[in-house]
């Protein structure tokens, strides 16, 4: 297994599909360059919960990154996209089984190691980071305390009250690098509170809280674009 | 009274003093600008409490806004700097009691409008935001929420729980412009919770809080910096 099929070019990027066997199963994933400037540095980009490696979001984030000469990738999470058995969780606790039922932190930081491997494999390492907000914090802020490899993260709408809460609060202290972290101030699926625990249990100096009002998928998009930025900053 | 002879010329930026008889007392100000481009712009900025209105660290914004072709002005607060009786606060309870004898919001308000007005009157009016932190915060809230020529401000390392904050608390719903609010994650003055109570009571839709480690007085370089680009944004 390796590069597939699905690939294209859109937007001056270049979008290439790929499978790997990881243990049991199959992680489907997706990696996007610049096509008209080199690309020496890579971030992870982790979707959210009910979304998939390719949602629109994310496909506009990686284009964003791709402008600044960044490279990225995506598998979709426990559950997700185009995993086998996946689909879209329908509320909150169908997302909890979706998770545990998909192996939970342990399977999927195999997961992304493994993808990160086969990246690195096929292109050489490069700085990297890990973009990734809701679910995209329960795959990242492990990812990124457990793995050096990961030198800055942006995460955030997330707290201490989700299905891999005891994982996050046990990890968070490992977290060195620089963080930005995103809360939604009126976050209806995570509790301000929760959030702000999560922040304050990261063990890096460098970290950031923004905050803006609007509820959990509501997160302005100037932060989008700043947090863009600041990783470009801390790939130099 | 008007401008008084305490001027001169620094880094590119022409500093004014003024003196303005409010009520029954007298309002010593400042007044900076670039020399060498126009500036269509203006700031208030307002000192912590213990500092005085040409501290160190508001010139360097002053000096800062007029790289941006901004004027800046600042006024002593209440027992602060050249007022009658200025000094230096020792500690929190004489701080407190500087605050209330000096007059409190009310007073200041009167001088802060003061001191726009005449600034204003010779320099024509201009778009013009708020800067000021901690004491910064305790004159400029109030200002913002009551003085609709404030069209953007930088607040923060103040919350709920200080000399004024049953004014705060009052206004902090009127505040209806564009606002960054900083917030020291482990203020030894402002307890978090107190601070995160203030951002919250902001009546603006368009607020960021944006949280960093350590005490009061820590605010990093790289958020003094980026007041500065969001002000600039909200004034042009």
């Amino acid at each position: 297994m390796g590069w597939n099929d699905k690939s294209g070019k859109k937007n001056g990027v270049e979008e290439r599909g790929f499978d790997l066997v990881v243990g049991d199963h199959t992680v489907p994933g997706v990696y996007w360059a610049p096509i008209d400037i080199p690309s020496e540095r890579l971030v992870l980009l982790g979707h959210g919960g009910t979304a998939h490696k390719k949602a629109e979001y994310i496909v506009e984030i990686a284009e964003m990154f791709a402008t600044e000469g960044i490279a990225s990738m995506a598998i979709d999470g426990p559950g997700h996209g185009d995993r086998a058995g996946g689909g879209s969780a329908k509320n909150v606790n169908a997302f909890v089984k979706m998770w545990h039922d998909g192996g939970g932190t342990d399977l999927i930081l195999e997961d992304w190691r493994a993808s990160l491997d086969f990246i690195e494999g096929e292109m050489g390492p490069r700085p990297t980071g890990w973009w990734g907000l809701s679910m995209g914090t329960m795959m990242g802020l492990p990812m990124t305390a457990t793995d050096d490899r990961i030198k800055v993260a942006l995460l955030g709408l997330m707290g201490t009250e989700g299905p891999n809460a005891k994982d996050l609060l046990k990890l968070a202290p490992n977290v060195t690098c620089p963080v930005r972290f995103l809360v939604q101030w009126d976050d209806e699926l995570v509790s301000r509170q929760s959030a702000l625990d999560l922040f304050d249990a990261l063990g890096t100096s460098k970290k950031t809280l923004h905050a803006n009002p609007g509820p959990h998928q509501a997160v302005p998009r100037f932060e989008s674009r700043a947090s863009v930025e600041y990783i470009d900053r801390y790939l130099r």
